[in-house]
């Protein structure tokens, strides 16, 4: 399989520099390249390696054009392009239809046209595979689930029953959807459990990431909007809601009750309270800790960076004695006549 | 299926405030409220909805009885009351007695009266599965382990050969019970591995969320004692001990060897360290990290929480440089003729 | 299954105190110990142990041999030799070899000699399996995808097609080796998705943890080298490079393109950020937040360690104010005329 740079031009609504008949059979990186195959260049501080690459072409932006020193092709947005290349290179989504003979389906469950049932699958009375979707091996679909057209289910993935995906969403190996939210109330004779009758509502085009889990909700649905992207090991209580094309980063954890915005970009391991809202376009900064809600769009953080060991325990120590820093420089101000301006000290921080 | 209030009343010693009669069907949140549904009222910061609520009627505390504008019901604790009326619409634990004919069940394992064991799961020999538990598809239940009677493994749960859960206890989709702990040695060639022939031994109505893992033991077993709650894709290290209806929220890791007490509260994505111990009834707040003991009972926290990132960089500027804002406030003191009362910068702290 | 003393001395090298003839069937720890097992100290911490125990004899190291006061064994290093014995009577590794029933293996998979699959695995065409290797039950081992020799996926493991490990590997229960990484690019309709086209190559001698995920390269492949130990819930994202006999505890999350060096330790839920390089022999401290390369060998360490939670909140006000502080001290040294050394505030740190 390959494609001449004037083909992916056309196709792609792309701009050709030098040879259009320049045959490409694959991808790469930049640096150092690979003959055949085309590479792109998006970030500025890889201008150099442009020309000493030894891709057949590079995928560049209109400022780089200029500096292709062999055939190439120009993109507003030439990670975008690259990645429209890509995808017709990518083998990984290729199925054929049919259930496997030892998938267990049950003869209640509706299964759409071109649908792939893989081996040691389950799907459970009641659930409605659309059109086209692949159903890897081992994934478990609960009764009453429904699965929108064009969906993939990589492998081993968990929905529970009535939950619902809306179409073309991919879930990768691992991801449980539906677990039981975590509600319990104390008896008399210990943890009593509340029941989880919510269930989760998963929109279109949304990816869910390896071994992530998202629990079903408490009374109401737990919701991910449309276009949602989500990587692997990610925590979604009971209850929160997603907003559309919001975008977040590994072994991140929100608890019950939470709603973000949409367009929303969220780091890795970052946590996040229940019951509060993020409003859209927010974006938190890797491993933050959001205890309060974010009602203003912008750029949030928190934590502090590594440092050599020794250094950290001396800035431990003295923010710990940070209360007694204070107290001598009112001490100093009150000795030379300055009105403290006493900043309180009351703790009563919204944490 | 269906109640009324009277029949509800009865079943959980409540007191009916308006038509007996009314019938619930199902259960509902206070706002906006589902006609012919009962939702509930805890919290005095949503009294105002007890008004608008659509709801067919309502679970409250003695001092909002006199709040309800239609039919209700009077508890004690108004969420426990709640709970208990939802678990009677709670069909997330139905289930029929068998062994699909796709799971592999060791004619050398024990299954009890009325077990359900679903498709694709694996029942090694000499297992012993309790009267009334229900494995779930795809679980795995490894040679010579026991579940306690009713207990339920939701979808996908691994147990290791030997491991031991008590009676009713609840596990979802994807834990990890009795993997490997992680115990190695460096030898001359690289690391070599320590073997881990302890177990886990886990007690009576424990819960253990979607995705977490708990290793075995080294030499000792690993103990989650009974009525102890795990959320989602915690980590628990080998030969921890969590003590009596502790709670931990998702997302925590806790370090081997640590002895976690009763009746203890951890928030999410807590880092825990190992060989420490932790005290009855401590409350940790979401996102620290514990460095050290807790050897007396009360709330612990630690993190910065989010700030704008403009200014949580300035934070970490002016952290970085406490050791010269110190400097400078001793170069005051002596300037002024105040005795400077240093406070040491050892770095010695515990960590 | 039992040993004598001289017969363990003789296998690894170690020296008899007491009855070479002393038989030992297992392993325990050293308080209180039980009798025919051996134990071992390594810790001076737990010397006094030494005279109470019940074990029936005990590993020590050169300097402790004088405080045996029962049979033992003399080792240089005395947890590595007790590992040594431990192994012995370690008997999770055992299996007989066979392709069970229930398992799906392709016909155009090769199986290597002595290989064992268990129930509901599932192995794909052109997946190639080293000799002696063990698939546990309901693995998915994908097209194309080598599997060393000698390894161990001990239940529920997921290997993407194409990824490689080598000899000797072990991959404990719900492991995700070879999902999608996190490539997606904003389109004019919502994110869209960068084909990941790269694998993962694991070396030999590699452990990797439960529900651990190691997402597979965007272009050029994932790396993990030989003798790798990763913990369990860890994420590995696209094209990460870990160096050889680095060890990582659990909960650590890796963003993509960053390269750990070899013989680092990385504490638990530490967090990596993407694009940075990291030395060989760096030691992180758990829970760090490492968001820049760490280019010299050293141990590291951020993060502010749990305190009663009113002691936090004081901390966290007195952090907020740390600006109003510098300029209090600001104003004092002008009123005593001592010219400040301004540090700036510039928040230009690099984060």
């Amino acid at each position: 399989m390959s494609y001449t740079l004037a083909e992916l031009a056309e196709r792609f609504g792309l701009e050709v520099v030098g040879a259009g008949d320049t045959r490409i059979d694959g991808v790469c990186t930049l640096s150092p390249g690979v003959p055949g195959r085309i590479g792109f260049l998006a970030n500025p501080r890889y201008r150099a390696a442009l020309a000493q690459t030894r891709a057949g072409a590079v995928v560049v932006g209109r400022r780089d054009a200029a500096g292709l020193t062999g055939p190439g092709l120009v993109a507003k947005d030439p990670y975008r392009a690259f990645a429209q290349v890509a995808r017709l290179f990518d083998r990984n989504r290729d199925f054929g239809a049919g259930i496997h003979a030892s998938a267990c389906v049950d003869p209640g469950a509706t299964i759409g046209e071109g649908v792939h049932v893989g081996p040691q699958a389950v799907v459970e009375a009641g659930a409605d595979i659309g059109a086209g979707s692949y159903i890897g091996p081992a994934c478990i679909v609960g009764s009453g689930a429904k699965i929108g057209a064009g969906s993939r289910l990589e492998a081993r993935v968990y929905i529970h029953a009535g939950v619902q995906l809306g179409l073309r969403c991919q879930v990768q190996p691992g991801a449980v959807i539906g677990s039981r939210g975590f509600g319990n109330v104390m008896g008399p004779g210990g943890w009593e459990e509340v029941p989880q009758l919510g269930s989760v509502v998963v929109g279109d085009d949304v990816e869910i990431g390896a071994n992530t889990t998202i629990d079903r909700g408490a009374i109401d649905d737990t919701v991910i909007a449309n276009g949602v992207r989500l990587d692997n090991l990610i925590m979604i209580a009971h209850n929160c809601r997603i907003g559309e094309h919001t975008a977040i980063a590994a072994c991140t954890g929100i608890a019950g009750s939470t709603t973000v915005g949409a367009r929303c970009m969220i780091g890795g391991a970052v946590g996040i309270n229940g019951h509060i809202q993020i409003a859209d376009d927010v974006v938190v900064l890797g491993r933050a800790m959001v205890t309060q809600s974010l009602t203003e769009k912008g750029v949030y953080g928190s934590g502090l960076p590594i440092a050599p060991a020794r250094e950290w325990r001396k800035t431990v120590a003295r923010v710990r004695r940070l209360g007694k820093l204070e107290d001598r420089v009112r001490r100093v101000e009150q000795t030379v006549g300055i009105k403290t301006q006493d900043e309180g000290d009351d703790g009563q921080e919204q944490l």
